[in-house]
């Protein structure tokens, strides 16, 4: 018996699938064909069949995939079959949004925990969940079963709570703080630098303004 | 003359260039290895070599790049150089976060326009900035030079949201809705939607869990 590790980027698009899946039998299409999938994700039929093929699930020829079957499959392989715990440290403007944001929608993540350094903070309620002081953090976790972290601190005390997170037995981690975490594996991070998203799109701003800003070679060149 | 496209990859790596280089400024810090921008950004450093050749920056051999030369061209090939200005529609709790969030930071993109379509919105200061009735957004965007566009509305209006930045000639939008919006080019989408975030970390949280969930391959396959 082998183990398949499936890449990064396939990961990352197994919840559009089951987005699109979910949909689907919602409209009780028991059988879908990659190029249907291809369609409502943006992804290309023979992107799909690779990734789906990771985790050994393969289409019928001529058929498709069955919408049940899979939908059921991707949620076994993300862990969303079964109870996944996040904490969210940092209860600021952000935290607090992304909090009520996540707690009140349905996605298979549930934030069982909130941690804050501010006094004055603690002891709120967040969409029913309380906001707990940060000593709090290591036993919490454990004791909460937390596997997931989501850090809405500010950029300097993001890597002292990932490593506390990671401490805690908590091994994926969403950073909003915009800052490089240094993390030991297992432990995986995903950033969500918002200041990063909006630069790298000015670039596509200024692209398709009336006078371009665009990168110029003399001819001959590349 | 002819102008070289900057591939999404590379074009996303900017700005965390960017940030690099604005802290070794900050220290004073002349000329950098790619082997040190490689250490403070975690990519390689030929993959470094291989972004910044795109725009013809190339270090001296054995020495390195001009800091400050360097963050002048990146900040330059992103527009950041000019006032990029961004509008936000959606000013419910993530919305109101997120511009909170991009208004008290410098990173050279500027909200200057904020839309709601609920009236009890209406008028509201965030950060300064007034919430603006929905029916307004095209003449406001036009009349204001927005490029860049934040979607924080539910997934049921956002596509409409999108066609009506794009009419007003915003070609650059940041999408929170959880939905693919589509566009015509020149318009670029960036989507940031946390629930598929938490749902491909909740992967990352299986498989380093005490029982992982792995995937199984009979031998001989794969």
């Amino acid at each position: 018996m082998r183990r398949a590790r499936i890449p990064e980027v396939s990961v990352r698009r197994l919840p559009v699938y089951l987005r699109v899946l979910t949909e689907l039998a919602e409209q009780q299409v028991e059988v879908v064909s990659s190029a249907e999938l291809a369609r409502r994700t943006g992804f290309s039929s023979e992107q799909i069949r690779k990734d789906l093929a990771y985790f050994g699930a393969f289409g019928t020829r001529g058929v498709g995939y069955h919408t049940e079957l899979l939908r059921t499959r991707i949620r076994q392989i993300l862990g969303l079959d079964r109870d996944v715990r996040a904490a969210l440290v940092g209860a600021g403007n952000l935290g607090t949004a992304l909090a009520r944001y996540v707690l009140t929608r349905d996605h298979g993540v549930r934030i069982v925990a909130i941690f804050d350094s501010d006094p004055r903070r603690v002891g709120a309620e967040i969409a029913g969940v309380p906001v707990r002081p940060a000593e709090q953090l290591e036993d919490a976790c454990r004791r909460l079963d937390v596997r997931i972290g989501i850090i809405a601190v500010p950029a300097q005390a993001a890597q002292q709570v990932a490593e506390r997170l990671a401490r805690a037995g908590v091994v994926a981690l969403l950073n909003f703080a915009p800052v490089r975490l240094r993390v030991e594996p297992p432990v995986h991070v995903q950033d969500v630098d918002l200041s990063l998203a909006l630069q790298s799109l000015a670039y596509y701003a200024a692209a398709g303004s009336a006078a371009p800003l665009a990168v110029e070679r003399p001819a001959g060149e590349g």
